[in-house]
């Protein structure tokens, strides 16, 4: 197996390789699309999986809603269409025939052009509040909190595998609620409902905030985010949840009878993430080895490789194995057992370190005479002698440390990596020799964060909500400020 | 709540009716595409969890394949093409701009128009078979056992909620082979996987068989099925399995270096079932007070409804449902205690009972002092006083009755409208006048499958797997014929 091109070389080329090479996508033969290979798809599953069991707990319902949006629809919340309408897929017919100059090949049948164009969703605001528009009359009709797992399509130039697809799988929950203060306590609690899935599931410290307006989402009054930073110093913006007002509720005609017996527009919110996030993990957690993975999203948490000379030794090495399976699988940890004859040990303990896999188990004959394994562990690259009684325990515990020494190690990486400056100088300076994130004053208008942007690339990723109050002066108009924002260059 | 149309005045109407108003799912603002309500969408969650369960069980894993087919690769397999060009929805522009001539409208921008166009996939054997070239060089890459969970658009003109709608959610398992063997018999594996799922979980009975080459998929060289029977005696296509041969193997130059050192085309399976299964559980079960829904498929497997005058009698049901509600749930049963004070027990009875609860729980002041229960049965609509010690045993085994029972009434069903005949005079009478599968004699040509099919509408559903040899004459032509097939209308 060719080496992985190391972080320190070049981290953009080393992303891309990873990717391919632990088989997690690849690109497709559509400009743009990835093909999600099934070890990457049985990460982005357990991811899944938990933030929909965590929906579910805060009293959210899955629904399914269309994939198209015909264009009339799509163009009724002004900003929403303004945003999304350059980077879209547009339908304009339903059926291709024989092309009569070229057999065996179809043409467009321009006999089937549909009456109204129809938008492939690159988000479902549209479609789901005229849906909404009929489900909402009284106030005992709200709230609706419902969530949906989709894909959609935005029609980006430069794609990158996971990181930014002209398709992408995602969830976007999307609620209504009678007062304004429900929304936002919404907005908020689902942002809270990401950072804790990002650090707890994904092992990924977030910075929770809230966007400038020109960061917002189209259409939205607030957009809250997580924000994580890469290996890189860069920022990525793991989720986000908005606060949309009345604004979808306007321009699709929700209106309902409060408890006052008075008509007023419905209040909303949406919230997304998508499999970004498994750019954010890979690139979070991974060296210049492969992938490492937090154990909660392993595909294979723990695999056990037996090392042998004789099928008599195998056969006793299985049976140790299996005993461990077995009390393992009883803990509800999966183990992989990899007895393939056609690779050597050493090819395996490389390919499931390029896989990442969290635990690895040697055992030998010395082993068997020992009563011992050999336990090695992926993100520390560290080997230890293990007695085998009691190994199940010592692996349950062992996986849960990982976990949590891979989220510390991540935290320890991030807090280093944010700085505080109180001038333009600096702030260049500490962008282009450290990189990261970057605590510092800010004017509060768009056309600093713009001049900042054109200079430096590094831009406003969120005021933190936990920004204290402080004096300052900002960076470039030297202008009174009353807190800290984090600018970054990001994905 | 109206009444609905009974199933005898008009089933086509019932249907629609109950998919609206047990909340499954309803129109969209967009032609032919449907909205999976929460009610809905809770139950396709739960077969599709069992069905990934099992796929997983059988080896599958899943991986996510891009939504858009390039006109070259959806052409590339001829017969595939041909089959489904005539129903596609085509993407041919990636941009809107701004209406010059209407403020605040939008339209496509002609410069944003797509050298190729792209096909919103209606199946993904071509994108998928695109990507398997790169994935197989040598028998040792095979088999590729691939399952996908994904949307689908096929543009029909006549749509109708999860029996047919321009847009659907389903599975296709994709998998490649090295030897045609091999691959015919996963074929009839995933068939048999079918068949297991909708009797053992969704309550169907089903006829397992192979279809003639009229009825085939576009592409396959064999098409196994599973054919369920409506309570209006209608076929329904639940399932289908495809053997493939070599077709895209060739179509897309898929080529492996064999055991003997030779190159050869890779063999091809295809299997999916869709929302439409929803349909056909429905169909199955309800009667004219609602749904009627298994046990196992039922988001709300029991409710407990409490009856009660004062606030002190409410606080006592209280305690005797918690205790109810904790041992059920210890045992894996989900329950739901309805104790809305806006709704009257009446209310909730008839709501329940159209939303298909499988067990209804009723607790009133009398039942406290005999500390007994009243249970009611949806799908039998009787009910029993019984002593709430032994309580969650008793409500443990009567839902795996339910299951077995709702089982046994639609074969019962099923094999009573089974009916053999010899003549086609006979054939049209039963057909006529009282519906359902039709064993016949045909005599293998699709010249007398197509006259039949004119003359009655009904279609050959499939050649049974456990059709015994038997000589007979065909119907029409009177023609020698070894087997029977079965005969049917259907949806």
């Amino acid at each position: 197996m060719a080496k992985l091109t190391s972080r320190a070389e070049d981290y953009s080329k080393w992303y891309n390789e990873l990717v391919v090479k632990a088989d997690l996508a690849e690109n497709s033969g559509v400009r743009g699309c990835m093909v999600i290979k099934p070890y990457g798809y049985a990460i982005w599953e357990k991811m899944r999986d938990e933030m929909d069991r965590m929906f579910k707990e805060t009293g959210h319902q899955n629904a399914y809603f269309p994939i198209f949006v015909p264009k009339s629809l799509f163009e009724a919340e002004e900003k929403n269409a303004e945003g999304f309408a350059k980077e879209c897929a547009v339908v304009t017919h339903y059926r291709l025939k024989s092309d009569p100059n070229n057999p065996g090949k179809l043409i467009v049948d321009p006999e089937a052009k549909l009456e109204e164009e129809l938008i492939v969703r690159p988000t479902s605001e549209a479609i789901i509040w005229n849906t909404y528009k009929n489900w909402i009359q009284s106030y005992r009709d709200l709230p609706i909190l419902i969530n949906q797992w989709a894909n959609v399509v935005r029609w980006e130039m430069r794609t990158r595998l996971f990181l930014r697809t002209a398709e992408f799988l995602w969830q976007e929950g999307h609620t209504a609620h009678a007062t304004r203060d429900e929304a936002v306590e919404e907005t908020e609690k689902m942002l809270g409902v990401y950072a804790d899935f990002a650090e707890r599931f994904m092992a990924i410290p977030v910075v929770q905030g809230y966007k400038t307006e020109s960061e917002r989402f189209a259409g939205a009054d607030e957009t809250y985010c997580i924000e994580a930073m890469m290996q890189d110093g860069k920022a990525l913006q793991a989720g986000t949840s908005h606060f949309l007002g009345q604004n979808f509720a306007k321009a699709f005609d929700v209106k309902f009878t409060n408890r006052e017996g008075k008509q007023e527009f419905a209040w909303a919110t949406s919230w997304g993430t998508s499999t970004r996030l498994m750019g954010a993990l890979i690139m979070t957690h991974s060296d210049d080895n492969g992938l490492v993975l937090p154990p909660s999203l392993a595909p294979i948490p723990v695999v056990i490789v037996p090392i042998h000379r004789t099928d008599e030794q195998l056969a006793q090495i299985g049976d140790v194995a299996d005993d461990i399976i077995a009390k393992l699988k009883a803990k509800g940890i999966y183990v992989k057992y990899d007895d393939r004859n056609e690779y050597k040990p050493g090819w395996k303990f490389a390919e499931y370190e390029l896989k990442g896999v969290p635990v690895r188990v040697a055992i030998g004959p010395k082993d068997l005479e020992n009563q011992t394994v050999e336990v090695a562990r992926r993100d520390t690259l560290t080997k230890e002698i293990v007695p085998i009684e009691g190994l199940d325990q010592y692996i349950t515990d062992l996986l849960q440390t990982i976990q949590q020494d891979i989220f510390n190690k991540a935290k320890s990486f991030r807090d280093e990596h944010i700085t505080r400056v109180d001038t333009y100088e600096e702030f260049k300076k500490v962008l282009e020799e450290k990189g990261g994130f970057i605590s510092a004053h800010w004017d509060g208008t768009p056309e600093e964060e713009e001049q900042i942007k054109d200079e430096t690339k590094a831009t406003i990723r969120c005021i933190p909500l936990d920004a204290e109050e402080e004096d300052g002066i900002s960076l470039v108009t030297g202008k009174p400020s009353k807190r800290r924002v984090l600018f970054a260059k990001a994905y």
